[in-house]
């Protein structure tokens, strides 16, 4: 499925998209040039919107009208989403992101670490503009596991023995809170009961972690052209991912002894080595797997909703996770 | 004036501070053992509290008791300003920072990126508990000032022609307008009236923007072992200071040549050598001079509250401002 298609499919919240795309500009502008300066350099990666589309069709898929503060929290989760970006890719000295420049690598990591620091401020600006606290703490929560899990991810960059159990954790934290409280605010503020609440945040938890997991596979197999990032980072910075961990665990001993030497060699082809040796084992299959499953358990999770068009996209995006190429 | 004689100072809110403290370690305790030990660090290098103590005394100077919103405010800003210093040093990168060495320094730039962002979001999160919006919409307007005030900072950091407004313009946003939101939200939750607010958030601004200038004062003529962090810094990543700004406009035509290439230079005395040259000059009296001009607004604006132990205090911290050695 290409970006358009998922244009096609997300029809019924178009204007609610195109508002939230106002709001991204009118909040982040400011009365200094060299700040607006700056920001034009992230609407240059802003990507599919997965986010607030996950705020919007929650929302929707419960039956009610979207209201105002669906915008107002959908803008704010795809800063957040901007802010850590943009961060990441200071910590991981990432040079290519969207197929564009990383702002590290186009202004340094002092105007970078900023960046991140006034994407995060304006998001809570944004959200407490809201009448109740209710987003804003939820928004703070989540955040709050965002970087407990990048933390966790860092403290266990060298450790080869990583088991998948922390891993699991270091992903949800990371990547799949965010996602189900963007479906969790999506739902509560359209009044949905208590089961289509805890329904919907469990398929933006599934959603959100199967797509980590399919992230960690294209950095084995996809191309850096399809994809539009820097690949072979996660291997570079020696952050453990689902095929290696399995592939530590599964493979013909040899096999385990000659990636553990690669992946702590400085080798300048070690990464298409490493390829190399994973690519014919079962560990990327096992990987697809897991993504499967989280994703069918996403999708059964959709049940109890009204049968509504924005139910049938959360489902079809469910899908598009782990047939994405990019 | 000493830390020890502070403290006797701030015994009428010596309760408040007592439960900031506790607030704070609660607050950033988590379920994950590496957060936990990095979060020890920078409660190493917490300071005078001299944000919370504004927060404080301002409630207590309009004649109210302090209630427990003023304790979860004056937390708030202890952990947006210990963030600004985390990341601060990661784009200074400073390796010594109240006399211990900095997170980046002991744990790497990642460390410090995340860390900071785990003290922003924290300090959001507590913000959101409290029962209106009021705080959390105040805190966020200030810390985009902060990050806006940072960017233009790096923006003007090789701009030798760099005025006098465009600095007092960096230091507000980067320094004063959180001094006077403290201020400004410890009075509001006392149910201050509006001459009352807007005396106290004046006081704050003025107070803040001669702390810097004392800042910069001591960044030339302090030494690193009273002062407890590395000096000559601004010098260093060629950040304008006031001294410096007046020289550049007021110092014979030579001396104003030979500082502008002395900064542009890479020589190892070359901090030695700026020192050297103006320090004789008449630029550090300048710079005093205008922190003393505000310190005596800030203590002007107090006039107009009653007199109490608070306000005595507040007077006293203004005083201290430009008498500090460190």
């Amino acid at each position: 499925m290409t970006t358009t298609a998922l244009a096609t499919l997300t029809e019924c919240i178009a204007p609610q998209l195109a508002a939230v795309d106002r709001r991204f500009r009118e909040e982040l502008t400011s009365d200094l040039a060299c700040v607006n300066n700056l920001v034009k350099h992230v609407s240059r990666f802003r990507g599919k919107m997965l986010r607030p589309m996950l705020v919007l069709l929650s929302g929707r898929a419960c039956g009610k009208e979207l209201n105002d503060a669906h915008v107002t929290i959908a803008t704010v989760v795809e800063m957040v989403h901007m802010a850590t970006l943009v961060h990441d890719d200071v910590l991981d000295e990432a040079e290519l992101r969207r197929k564009g420049a990383t702002i590290n690598h186009l202004r340094g990591n002092e105007a970078a670490v900023l960046l991140g620091d006034y994407l995060i401020s304006h998001s809570y600006h944004l959200c407490s503009s809201l009448d109740s606290q209710l987003a804003s703490r939820v928004i703070a929560r989540t955040t709050n596991q965002v970087c407990e899990g990048e933390l966790l991810q860092i403290d266990n960059r060298n450790n080869l023995d990583l088991d998948e159990e922390t891993y699991l954790e270091i992903i949800t934290r990371k990547t799949a809170v965010l996602c189900a409280t963007c479906c969790l605010l999506g739902a509560t503020f359209a009044d949905a009961t208590e089961s289509q609440i805890a329904a919907l945040e469990t398929y933006g938890r599934c959603l959100g972690i199967a797509f980590q997991i399919q992230d960690d596979i294209l950095d084995i197999v996809g191309d850096a052209e399809t994809v539009g990032k820097t690949l072979g980072i996660d291997i570079e910075k020696q952050k453990m991912t689902l095929p290696v961990i399995h592939f530590l665990r599964t493979a013909p001993s040899e096999h385990r002894k000659l990636l553990r030497s690669l992946i702590a060699s400085r080798e300048a082809d070690k990464i298409d080595r490493i390829r190399n040796l994973i690519l014919p084992s079962h560990s990327i299959e096992y990987a697809r797997d897991r993504a499967r499953e989280l994703v069918d358990k996403a999708r059964a999770a959709l049940a109890i909703l009204p049968d509504t068009e924005a139910r049938r996209v959360l489902d079809t995006m469910a899908e598009f996770v782990v047939t994405r190429p990019m």
